[in-house]
């Protein structure tokens, strides 16, 4: 299924201002399709104030007075529930229920819905959700911000459609080096440190052994590898000269 | 590495609001030391109001003149980023630095750095940070609110220590059937059809064969296969009726 095809519903919604902040974290994460179900107060000022920049996903959003009307077309239906209720419908976490829309086609229209501030989604509300989507959290203190809920939701689908891994390094161009390169920088370090009276010519073992492990550990590049060489250079030049 | 030696350091943070927030979200999931860096306005009442029972935490938290301060005694320091910059440091997205932080010991004490509002970590603050995390976004549009990245970090760390996984349903206890009652089901579909017309005797097994699929998906209890077999007979009995 699709990221465009997913709309997140917001039922009741008492504050203003948390509409605008889901619909900020909604786009920050890029979707785009939100409902509003019977908001307290709506349009308003501080709503497009907290939407900061996501103005776009506010003016397309539809406003319904039903559930049944918001959720029309929809494939699937998942309800957020904040407490686990006493109903024997299926609960995932978050990244589950992410894992379990993977199953819908991509013309499949699917619903999430979020509840009220405080008193969540109403009874008659959850019968019309397919499954629910709790999110786990601190026992003694589980209330979320109903923005902070839209923003974990969005989260976990962009983690699965686009999860950009950049383990490693990224930036500026890093010029590979090889061993023999390390290996000329050792010899380089132990003529250096003797020069400058720090390593014992006798017994450099020990301490060459421990500049050998910081530096393979390093992953150097060669624009470091070549400041180490002039600041071995240098450090030799000096001793040469006091002597 | 242990949920209470995470702390969450906040740079230069412009909104006293967002500092609430930012508590809030740490405790939902389990998280309690917070750290200040020269904070715009602090403490206020802006925080408090937003910070919604989550106040035991910003009383707890500690302000400081300089990030330096605030990491002092940090076995790791991971910068937020939203910016990939042209840093030869290491980045990671939250998820990959919530695995990477599982190599620690249990009393390595962790910072998790969050920047300004606006203009995020200075250079100067990024060269105290080992590790930059970014939060996979919309390149349209990558500006999550500083609570909300707040949220979405403390959501990957409880889901690392404590998932919480509930698949499958919960709630009211479930009596569980066997192969055997799903047989007599059946039969009974078949009769109780028969009866009341709906069914060919000659030919059942087109629509015998849907009825099974669907209820052998359905994961009946006994409860609602009580409920089945009440249907089945009443409908039987009516069909008698009218002969």
């Amino acid at each position: 299924m699709l990221m465009q095809k997913i709309r997140f519903v917001l039922v009741g919604t008492t504050h203003p201002g948390n509409i605008g902040a889901s619909a900020r974290a909604m786009k920050t994460m890029g979707l785009a399709s939100l409902r509003l179900v019977s908001p307290k107060i709506y349009p308003s000022a501080e709503a497009t104030a907290r939407a900061s920049g996501a103005d776009d996903v506010l003016a397309l959003a539809q406003v319904h007075d039903s559930l049944e009307d918001a959720i029309k077309g929809c494939r699937q239906v998942y309800g957020m529930s904040a407490r686990l209720r006493h109903l024997p419908v299926p609960v995932m976490n978050p990244r589950e229920a992410v894992h379990d829309l993977t199953q819908y086609d991509d013309d499949a229209e699917i619903a999430i819905v979020f509840g009220r501030e405080h008193s969540g989604l109403s009874n008659e509300e959850l019968d019309n959700c397919h499954k629910l989507i709790n999110i786990p959290a601190n026992p003694d203190y589980s209330s979320l911000n109903l923005a902070a809920a839209v923003q974990v939701m969005a989260y976990e689908l962009r983690m699965s459609f686009n999860p950009e891994v950049h383990t490693g390094r990224i930036g500026e161009q890093r010029e590979a080096i090889h061993a023999e390169d390390l290996s000329h920088l050792y010899d380089h370090f132990e003529r250096s440190l003797t020069a400058i009276g720090f390593l014992d010519p006798e017994n450099p073992r020990y301490l060459m052994r421990r500049i050998r492990r910081l530096f393979n550990r390093a992953d150097l590049d060669r624009n470091e590898l070549q400041i180490l060489h002039g600041i071995l250079r240098a450090a030799e030049t000096k001793a040469r000269t006091l002597k």
